[in-house]
């Protein structure tokens, strides 16, 4: 129920409108007709947005009537008040009232609402207080006190509907924020053929280009342009046939941009010729108009730089990067899933890598759908535009390799059947065949039959210069994830400061190396092992050379090896020889992810890491040779517990060095990924010329929580039931993972004050997590290629929260 | 080399024992010959212990012999040191001398070396000075000060051998400790008929019963009795033989035991019919002799009531509560492995749980012989008196149910093979069949062939007048974890203030339990599972009725649910409908340890957990009723991160309870195993009447370090190579885990001044870890029951070894 004291403002609030304008709620002969409007800054699926022409009853409308000349616009007002009361306060399905509409007009031979006579609409709205009556039970409310105390206790309860909370929670718009509710005084622009009603911005919302854009329709209430019945006409004609008003809403939308200092959504309606503004708002923009706007707006010297990187929200701009949907295209959405990498690609389906990399071959595009995919896997992924998946959550293998390389994935998709033998699979009750076309919309998470036109990607001049103002804003560096040249060579493109994670593991895999590696594991002695690691070397060494040219100038930091071994070799029903299946069930764990891993394998096999370290060694001479650029290597040992580890891992790096006489290794550094490396991490940093926290596994471990088990599983029905408010793989959890990460920060710069400290994985990606990376003095981020100019933003963002230090500050005059 | 100060203090000493003697070290004519002594405070394996008759050469040796009536003394003196010198200061093996000795014997029909005449001792000599000549390169050193400096090297090398340093480690003994070197007079043993050497204790170092006890030699020098040679007589004898001497001797002990408050171990020469003590020290002696000894010195009021807590070492209590080997049995061993769960039991081979209770219904004692044991088992591994296995560490399950029980375990048996068709095994060799007799030495990680015979357990009245010592002087309060009336009443029995940890989980197994908590797993809904969960309902309640009966009158906490669910299902291979195989394949997990489980299980679906909070109450109202003592009931909710999860559970015990009218729950609380609970522990402490930390899977956590994968992986090559220098499962990671756990203490009692705080699993029975609990203020520990009376002597000795505060108050007068 509305609160006593609100009804008696809103009561006394009635009476100062009554005196204002000489009318009467609820009166005969001079009615006041009311809407009640939401106060909430943005719309929200879920929320009542507006009642109109509250103050209506038998008696009000009759006697407005009388006069012929309004008794089509009387009537026309009460039967859309019965219809929208009906729909938003009793909860009356629309299309209940859009049926006995269509009905009538089909029995008059009508063709729109305005070839509906008096008469006609008498008789719908006898049929809307019928409809009214077998719904609700009871009469459609004549007492207008009766009807605008139920509009604005409706405005209040849509607040917490259930799509309103979800949108709430997940644009993170705190519950407690409520909306106040506006109560004006109708003005009509279903009046005449004089009056209309409209929508229009103060630039163009979807491309940012400046001047007025919006839409309008004569003889018609708000909600006709809303709803859709009608076709609105662009505002270009208004010009023509309003031109007093259009030149008055010109000067006053310019008006409003300039007070407000942003780009305008503004609600209008023009009465008998006169024009009335009944609301406006910042408006909801493409990620396109956001950076247009926002460029333009500092140029104009309407707002400072500053102001404009507060304009553009982090995920908009990775928008700009993927291809998209055109939001207006007409789609046929198969099923629905997990939007586990944005932007959108059209292709060929494939079931297998095999098959996605010889149809990739023969110039198609394709579409990789699979039940889940695996490090086997890479070839496909690699040759694919798209990547649906059956099985897995937005950090599965698919989805984090596609997200680092820039392509679409669905990942989890709803009733996806493979049957691997036919090569079919079922999505929805419709049969796949391979070589059928699908579109995958990755940011919003669908799956199209058909192909799609799409939006082509890019970093544009207006965004590079707003991502130049990011970079001068900043305190955090960002740099990159990326394992190989193509990767580092977008990453740069795309603003990097250099790689934060190279992970060599993916170096392993490919025709070439996956079966010396194979070989090095299954090697039977020291000697056998020491065999395939010098084969294994150049590859590497290759691979170094090509990272340490393409990052010249730039820090590389590579990580040494640190997955399990098994996951180079393959599934045990796959193994062929009896040493395979042999070696493959003695590396068998029951919890790889705490198992023989990461700085474990180097203590455990040196010789591999000797390797790892002598190609980079090898690499940086013989770049610094070919070009006389030194690469600015450093090397990191991943999931130390102990300073012990350490302390022999750096000791076998150094050697390493001294023999290949190399000197571009800047820092032998650690990953920073297990809680007790925080709690210890003034002894790590001793030993340590820079700490890069893996907030992946530092998360998994922190809250004993596995990525693979969780997400689909209970952390899905954590999230959905509330006891987490955000998935802590997307967002840091920044109370219990962060105190962790902070007490890594202060114990390891009392340790060691020259102390470089970063954070690499998805987190670094994460524009929340940024700013929390921010506030601790992090010295920078390092995420996928694709998130860089997001990462940019971001960390520009954070200094601007923080105020003060790390504020815009223009390099270069 | 000695140092050159050393070397100045030990010529020094030599000229004073010169003056005081009125002889000259390595003169002719009154020659003074000195020994070597470590100046260790205890023994050590590795570690050189003495060298004798330094100063003789030929000159010396001839010109005593030139004296008939020594010459036999002269030259026997002269090969002792060769032998001696040249064993352990030139490292020649000593089987060589024993060899040559042994030959010269046989040639000359001599029964003993006293049948050996001067003529022989000569001969012998020559081939000593032989041996020496050809094994070291050099003649055998003619200049005394040659010889005392070589063994005083000797001394102090042997304190870095390795069989010293892995003693030291094992042991806990600081490296820095050093050893000092006694230069001493010889006195002589084998100077005649009336000369004498032994070793003497003040008690008997095996029963502890009071009264000198000892061996001794006629006309021998010590290593004759150390060496086992010729065999000693008992002191017994020498009292007839010496009188005088031995009055003497007695005297000295006592006054000895007194000196120095503890059982003394002694040892002496007769010269000539003059008693000389060479040494003493504090006596080694087994676990019942050091209780009898100590209850009976307090008693003796020779020390106070902490000095005897003191002297026992918890771990020594453990012996006397197994059955152990007699050590002076005759054992063939087969194999060795992990000693996993101490004491000893001898019975015959069963392969399979099955057959283990077939034979046990025989009224057969059985050894499980197990590749490994999963909980399928548990009916075998009751039914069985040892458990050996092939896989698993110190804390695989079969471990740890093995130390629960309180029976012996051998894990990682080398060369195990089990064929479980042919229902044989073979060990080193030996092919074993079902219904061979094996002894399990869990103590020493032994498997031997056929029975041997054991010495029996218990608490005895000396033991438990010590532990009631212990329970006075300790602030740490010792429960157990048990999960049956039997482990209950063992565990009361024992001593235990209450049950920190009863695993519900336990009480799923059995073979009416399991197949309905099967039914709950595969129920197709709410209604499915509903049913079966309220069939299991009355089995919980009974056991929780026998538990609380048992427990009257102290604390019982019970943790619900834990363990995930699959692991109430059969292995995939042995599934045989399709549902369950579905639903097998469905739980599986990729790292189980961090997965669906703990209080996850309770939020998904709280209707198990709504069923065991109903199960305690219907318990306690029961037990309530029928005793008219209501049972102190304390209900623990597993693997807590967030706040939430804890508000939500808290209120579901509480509502369930409030349903059951159940006022017998003291408190609600919840396990503190993970790193992010520690970090947010204030947060936690508000939702929470106690806390338990779960340190196993603490450690799991905060190291990164799946238990099931490290042990025998890479935690044994970290122990073997020195990165860590103990078992974090076995003794608590103080630093790092011990660091979170300082902060669960310090962030919970600062939010909940009336917090309770214990530790249960398996470090609560770690001496090393108690301390470091009494450090932290824990208010108790609880561990297996059979590590109780460990325990309960470890908090005393934390106690006191922090003094003051908890020091020994006796209670009641």
């Amino acid at each position: 129920e509305v609160p006593a004291e609100v009804v008696a403002q809103i009561d006394e609030h009635v009476r100062g409108l009554e005196a204002k304008s000489g009318l009467v709620f609820g009166g005969a002969a001079r009615p006041l007709l009311l809407s009640v409007r939401s106060g909430a800054a943005i719309s929200m699926p879920g929320m009542m947005d507006t009642v109109l022409d509250l103050g209506l009853n038998d008696g009000v409308v009759e006697s407005l009537a009388a006069d012929r000349s309004r008794a089509r616009f009387a009537l026309d007002s009460y039967r859309r008040l019965i219809q929208m009361y009906g729909n938003v306060v009793a909860g009356i399905d629309a299309a209940r009232f859009e049926h006995l509409l269509e009905g009538l007009k089909a029995e008059r031979g009508a063709g729109t609402d305005v070839d509906l006579g008096a008469d006609d609409l008498r008789d719908l709205i006898a049929r809307y207080r019928s409809l009214y009556l077998e719904e609700t039970g009871a009469d459609f409310p004549q007492d207008p006190r009766t009807q605008l105390l139920g509009a604005v206790r409706a405005v209040f309860a849509s607040w917490n509907s259930p799509r309103a909370r979800t949108y709430r929670r997940t644009y993170a718009i705190p519950d407690e924020l409520g909306t106040a509710v506006n109560v004006m005084r109708m003005v009509f622009g279903n009046m005449d053929e004089r009056s209309a009603t409209g929508v229009c911005f103060s630039r163009d919302p979807s491309t940012g280009a400046p001047g007025l854009c919006g839409e309008y329709l004569v003889d018609a209430q708000g909600e006709d342009v809303v709803a859709g019945i009608r076709r609105p006409s662009s505002l270009v004609g208004m010009q023509a046939d309003f031109p007093e008003a259009y030149a008055q809403l010109e000067r006053t939308v310019g008006l409003l941009e300039r007070h407000y200092r942003d780009v305008q959504d503004v609600e209008f309606t023009i009465e008998s010729g006169h024009l009335f503004i009944l609301q406006t708002r910042s408006a909801k923009r493409t990620a396109v108009a956001a950076v247009r706007a926002a460029v333009a707006m500092v140029e104009e010297r309407l707002i400072a730089p500053e102001e404009a990187l507060g304009r553009i929200e982090p995920e908009q701009v990775e928008q700009l990067l993927h291809p998209t949907l055109d939001p207006r295209a007409d789609v046929d959405v198969l099923s629905t899933g997990l939007a586990a990498s944005p932007g959108a690609a059209s292709g060929r389906v494939a079931f297998d890598p095999e098959t996605a990399v010889r149809m990739s071959a023969d110039a198609e595009d394709v579409i990789l759908v699979r039940s889940e995919t695996s490090p086997d896997d890479i070839h496909g992924l690699v040759a694919a535009r798209g990547i649906v998946t059956a099985h897995g959550g937005i950090a599965s293998h698919a989805a984090l390799v596609a997200r680092g390389m820039g392509k679409p994935c669905v990942a989890s998709c709803e009733g996806l059947v493979i049957d691997e033998h036919a090569r079919t699979a079922t999505l929805a009750g419709v049969t796949l065949a391979e070589g059928d076309v699908l579109t995958v919309d990755g940011t919003g998470g669908r799956v199209i039959r058909g192909a799609v036109e799409l939006r082509p990607a890019g970093i544009d001049a207006r965004l590079a210069t707003l991502l130049g103002w990011a970079d001068d804003t900043a305190a955090v560096a960002v740099r990159a994830n990326a394992d190989t040249p193509e990767d580092a060579s977008t990453a740069r493109r795309l603003g990097a400061r250099g790689i934060g994670l190279c992970r060599t593991e993916h170096m392993f895999f490919g025709e070439e190396r996956l079966p010396v590696v194979q070989e090095m594991i299954l090697a039977a002695d020291a000697a056998g092992r020491q065999d395939a690691l010098d084969r294994l070397l150049p590859f590497q060494q290759e691979d170094f050379e090509q990272l340490f040219e393409t990052m010249a100038g730039l820090p590389v930091t590579i990580r040494l090896l640190d997955p399990p071994l098994h996951e180079f070799l393959p599934p045990l029903e796959q193994a062929t020889d009896a040493r395979m299946r042999a070696r493959i069930l003695e590396l068998r764990e029951a919890n790889p992810m705490l198992g023989t891993r990461g700085c474990r394998l180097g203590i455990e096999w040196p010789e591999i890491y000797e390797m790892q370290v002598r190609a980079i060694a090898r690499a940086a001479n013989a770049v610094t040779g070919r070009t006389g650029v030194a690469p600015e290597a450093e090397i990191m040992i991943p999931l130390v517990a102990f300073g012990e580890e350490l302390d022999r891992l750096r000791g076998l790096t150094e050697r390493t060095l001294a023999e290949e006489d190399c000197q571009a290794v800047r820092a032998i550094g650690t990953m920073i990924e297990l809680p007790r490396a925080c709690v210890r991490a003034g002894e790590l940093a001793r030993r340590a010329d820079f700490f890069s926290f893996g907030t992946n596994d530092l998360t998994q471990t922190a809250l004993g929580l596995s990525r693979d088990d969780a997400e689909g599983a209970f952390l899905t029905e954590y999230l959905e039931s509330g006891v987490l408010a955000h998935d802590p793989f997307a967002t840091l959890d920044q109370e219990g993972v962060g105190e962790l990460m902070r007490q890594a920060v202060e114990g390891g710069r009392a340790a060691n004050d020259r102390l470089e400290i970063g954070i690499c994985g998805e987190h670094g990606g994460d524009p929340e997590s940024i700013a929390f990376c921010h506030r601790l003095g992090l010295d920078y981020v390092s995420c996928s290629p694709y998130r860089v100019p997001v990462a940019r933003l971001a960390a520009a963002r954070a200094a601007l929260a923080e105020g003060g230090a790390g504020a815009y500050a223009p390099s270069g005059g």
